[in-house]
């Protein structure tokens, strides 16, 4: 369908757009990504499915923009950043892992990401979700110095670990005695949220 | 096209497949990935297109069956395990930095990804790709214990870190210092490479 000559006609109100969000995220929950089409969407919210491209654009920026978080961002922050400073790795290694190991929300983890791989439009807001909403403010609630480059570390290695264990499937990642890999993970999230310059410092281009 | 029946076919001798390993190493150097089509690469070769099928499956099957590693894993292991045993994370984020700074390498890194997050066929061959010849061999050779699980961990963030800088495009990734970013990864790596159980050792699920 091409795009429709939205920019001469008045947009439709936040209702509008309400409806439209409502209706989103209930179909891509109750259907997953693949099988949600726009004009089921529309139909859903008793809209014109040519608003929907007005308000969102394509149906990846549609997701993104609805996606659910499968948790209160302020409230894991609170929680993560609660207790010895030391651990504020270790804390975010096993809330990752638990993130991973429910199905609802380890598929909504995979739908951004393969969202992200296809789409170069949707991969700007998925930017935005990961370092707006998420890792950058946890980064900067740590109070290290660089918390972007800091956030786009951690960023890297969550969707790193989502897609070589979920996607590319590496077994040694999905092995019953979740401890080690916890362990392991839990010193790289200590590295990026807290960790000074490297202890080797000879000059390097 | 549907799948032919090659099953009852008597299978060309190890010359076709290795012209058709030529022809399609070519092409996807040539045109790129996605403009690479199985009937090109079988005119190339001077093959039925089935005969591909037959030897290699999918075009991205085939295609991780010819990539190009843009480097020598013997040769590479041997300089990055030369030296001082601390700096290895250090050699390896240079190496890899320098893997996604060369627009070829990066390119064929890139086209891996995005075919193992397009196709579920591809991905167990990449992941032999990661783990039996790249970073499985590595981890071996660095003499840790747990080495599939290292090598995985590394293999996720080495993806990761692909991902996040030239797909969902962090720009705090691609700074022109590259010094900050070089240090947190040696870091990361020597932590996967070398690091033991986690300091903070207190018993959790």
């Amino acid at each position: 369908m091409p795009t429709p000559g939205t920019r001469g006609r008045r947009p439709a109100g936040s209702e509008t757009r309400a409806a439209i969000e409502t209706a989103a995220r209930r179909r891509f929950a109750e259907v997953g990504y693949p099988r949600t089409t726009m004009r089921a969407v529309a139909a859903d919210a008793g809209v014109d499915p040519r608003l929907i491209t007005h308000f969102f654009g394509s149906k990846q920026q549609l997701f993104v923009a609805v996606v659910e978080l499968p948790f209160d961002p302020e409230t894991t922050f609170d929680a993560l950043l609660t207790g010895d400073g030391a651990d504020v790795g270790a804390r975010l290694a096993d809330f990752l892992l638990d993130l991973l190991e429910n199905p609802r929300t380890r598929s909504t983890m995979l739908s951004v990401i393969r969202a992200a791989a296809s789409e170069e439009e949707a991969a700007s807001q998925i930017r935005e979700l990961l370092s707006t909403r998420l890792l950058g403010p946890l980064a900067q609630r740590v109070g290290a110095d660089q918390p972007e480059l800091r956030a786009a570390l951690l960023s890297s290695q969550v969707v790193g670990l989502a897609f070589a264990r979920h996607v590319v499937g590496f077994p040694a990642l999905r092995a019953d005695d979740r401890s080690s890999l916890a362990n392991l993970l839990a010193q790289v999230f200590n590295v990026y949220l807290l960790g000074g310059p490297a202890p080797s410092s000879r000059s390097r281009k």
